[in-house]
């Protein structure tokens, strides 16, 4: 990409502007300090080594990864040093990437079964070294998650006598509006585990539509959002944020306009994603509030809207996407700005580690 | 992935069966022969110089790609040498790299207006070569595409008078369904344009759904399916094939059982997509048609039933995804096997090629 100007990027490419993103850490972060929770933000949504350094920078703790090639990418000769997985590491292939990763780096993980802690367990036999392992809880989401408090205290319990592990704490993912749901399950199931003599050091949440309301489940230690450092439609459809401080965009060019209320981009799904989060069309144009993206192919997004759609083959849009975190996945590389300066590509460490 | 058997490969991956694939590419070989219809596979499925070789050995007349940067990867040392891009190119990098590639192989393009053939004409001006294009027919898709017979020979009259430009004839992407809207419009464009004296050698179609149904519309000439070389479960709902016709499958593993009727596995939208292409649910779990898979977060996929759910910890899923062609595009890399025998990963040679 041997370019100097913004306007001169081939399209279709994810645009991130530092200035914005730098915004939104800095303004969490100065939430979190005056509210006493530590911040640990999940790198799902940057994928990049170069904004993680940032967050910790401004005061973040550490990270927070959802898979173990995430945490490698991540941590591999960038600085980076403690990380917290928020996911069961399951099989033979992941404890033994597992105890690479522990031996490098301060590592966290959890664990919602017998199953995963006797796996973890397991996996550090030998090391003499501990693994620090939270208990997750389902706090409402339905996801993964021992379902109650009195669960998580037999699962605290079991971890604290292992001769492998540590018991860290505790985590959730709470759904949206779980906040009030949080400090009732870890309020009952710290007291149930401290009643066993066990300290119960972290009680740590995350999701970035709640984050300014994160302070509203005192129990909380730690808070882990991912999409605050983007933003994206979603959030800005919920009332997280505005426009202006989504620091991703997707730049796309017009490539027909078969009618006078239709235009077609270059941008499809492999850009923007089929993720509608609860939405409806599939991103935001910049400055057209008129405009629907109702259909997306693989290469073909379709504008259309009531008024004259007033764009021409070779105009370039700028669309704040539904959901940040999937579109960065989607390329090798995001193109880093400031307001109009080009800074250039960054390569994505962390695209498509799923393992 | 140092590893000799399937079973061991860690998880998630995408699983590519190279006997099923192959069949599937004989098979719809085998029909165009005896239709005498010209088959040039998209390979926006499966992105694979390998597989696109084969179907070429076995009759294909070319291959199909939707983007420039798709057709460089596939044509890059590989061998093949006759591409069909079905999209409007539009913009100064575009017209860069596309005289560079047609010198290289054998290049035919799209056009659906006036704007894009004079970027096409003056992308070739002073090369000495002409480069054939056809003109992208609206069939009812309502995507890219002129909207009548009338504006087809109009722009076919334009390329032909270009003195960069061969006319090739005319393209389309019709809905599903839409094989009698593509006679019926290709017959009038095919009259009109053929009055003014000139030629149509091709009117090409394509769409894996109605594959079984192209004879229907004998003025076509030239067929471009991309998904049936995998197939997917959108394919098997709509009858085209069964899922032992399916060559792409996504294997998971299963990392929690919070209560008796749910797992949790580690694919999410980050392996299996968000493309539900009007389907319920995000794929089909293989020898188990009672669960479904009801929520997506990006590394977890929720599958439920009403029966108990008889998972544990650490078992293995196969799942057919909605959507193959978005699948392969996740990864970097695909898991070829044959049956139950493991031949190895396979880059994806095309995988995020959106310019």
């Amino acid at each position: 990409m041997a370019t100097s100007s913004l306007s001169s990027v081939e399209t279709p490419f994810v645009q991130v502007d530092l200035d914005i993103a730098e915004r939104n850490i800095v303004r969490l972060q100065a939430y979190c300090d005056e509210h006493g929770l530590k911040l640990r933000p999940h790198i799902k949504t940057h994928k990049l080594p170069r904004l993680a350094r940032f967050q910790v920078e401004q005061g973040a703790v550490g990270i927070t990864c959802q898979k173990l090639s995430e945490a490698d990418a991540m941590t591999d000769g960038t600085g980076l040093e403690d990380v917290l997985i928020t996911y069961n590491l399951v099989g033979e292939a992941k404890r033994e990437r597992l105890r690479a990763l522990s031996e490098r780096i301060r590592l966290s993980v959890v664990a919602d079964s017998a199953a995963v802690v006797d796996e973890l367990a397991a996996a550090m036999k030998g090391t003499g070294r501990k693994l620090t392992v939270l208990v997750e809880c389902d706090t409402g989401a339905r996801r993964c998650g021992v379902p109650t408090p009195e669960a998580a205290a037999e699962l605290a319990n079991r971890i604290a006598a292992s001769s492998e592990l540590t018991f860290g704490g505790l985590m959730t993912y709470p759904p949206v509006g779980g906040t009030e749901a949080v400090q009732v399950f870890m309020q009952r199931a710290k007291s149930l585990i401290e009643a066993f003599g066990i300290p119960v050091e972290t009680i740590t949440s995350g999701g970035s539509p709640d984050m300014w309301r994160a302070h509203e489940a005192p129990i909380v230690t730690e808070y882990r959002p991912g999409t605050y450092v983007y933003n994206d439609r979603s959030l800005v459809t919920r009332g997280v944020c505005g426009f202006d401080d989504c620091a991703l965009n997707v730049v796309a060019t017009v490539v027909s306009v078969p009618d006078p209320h239709r235009a077609i981009i270059d941008a499809g799904s492999k850009v923007l994603t089929s993720d509608l989060l609860g939405l409806t069309g599939h991103g935001h144009v910049l400055g057209r509030p008129d405009i629907a993206i109702d259909q997306l192919s693989e290469e073909h997004g379709r504008l259309v809207t009531e008024q004259p759609i007033n764009l021409s083959v070779g105009d370039r849009v700028r669309i704040v996407p539904n959901h940040a975190c999937v579109v960065a996945n989607m390329l090798d590389f995001v193109v880093l700005c400031r307001g109009e300066t080009l800074i250039g590509p960054e390569p994505v460490a962390a695209r498509g580690r799923v393992w």
